[in-house]
């Protein structure tokens, strides 16, 4: 999948039972794709922020923005290039192949940062930025023995200037 | 709520579609609370991680852990404390009343990285910890005018040593 095709829709919504299961079920319902999703509350208790990176020709992405609109709920729709600025991605791995110098140089060119060294020798390793870095890490670290890969999808600020 | 009654369900699950609908739609039904939700690629493309904060009490739980398991399509759930130790979520924040300095503090007590200033003196912060962490960094925000937060919820290794 070219990240040309793909976009983000970031949703300010209700924090009610079920808003998800509607917007996930209409994800669903319509074969839509959902190459990642966060959610979490905002600065309001009252309400959430939904954050989907999707998939599409412009047609098919502008279409899932007006479905999901019309979902009860749902307050405010923003449809946002993959690449915006202020966009981060939070990814965790677990190596357990690595050489010293290799997760060092890893560290090095993309600011991850060890976050604890198991007794096996495995070593978790954590990075944030944007979706097109975080994939370059983890091409750059598979020759370091990728035992586990979590990723949080994407996030961004809204309002951003 | 006390972080006591809360704990991250790591699910492993085929990636198929309508997989976050059912898990989204359990919840939802049986009225469970969803604080965050954090939902990915893995290692191997034919599976994602999702990853939900939830609160109960520990029987509460328990049904929790045992219901979701029940769902086709899920392989694999883990129930773990919220303060594990591979844990950590990622905050994106627009800071619109803060003086240089006060922003400055909150970036060397915090670790926080400044991603953006607008044209306007807004302020983007961006800052991955534990969860209590990113709760303590957002009060420490506060009298600085925080416009906007975007949260990923927490993401977390499965098989952390």
């Amino acid at each position: 999948m070219s990240q040309a095709d793909q976009a983000i829709l970031s949703l300010y919504v209700n924090n009610s039972f079920g808003v998800l299961a509607k917007v996930a079920g209409l994800f669903s319902r319509r074969g839509y794709n959902i190459r990642s999703i966060a959610a979490s509350e905002t600065e309001d208790p009252a309400y959430s922020r939904i954050t989907i990176v999707t998939s599409g020709s412009p047609g098919k992405l502008e279409q899932i923005y007006r479905q999901v609109l019309k979902l009860e709920d749902v307050l405010r729709a923003t449809l946002l290039p993959l690449d915006d600025l202020v966009q981060r991605e939070l990814v965790l791995l677990k190596l357990c192949a690595g050489s010293g110098a290799g997760i060092g140089g890893l560290v090095e060119a993309f600011g991850a940062k060890v976050m604890d060294t198991a007794a096996d020798g495995c070593v978790f390793l954590e990075y944030t930025g944007p979706t097109g870095r975080v994939d370059a890490l983890i091409e750059a670290a598979r020759p370091l023995g990728i035992v586990e890969i979590s990723r949080t999808g994407v996030t961004v600020l809204e309002a951003a200037g």
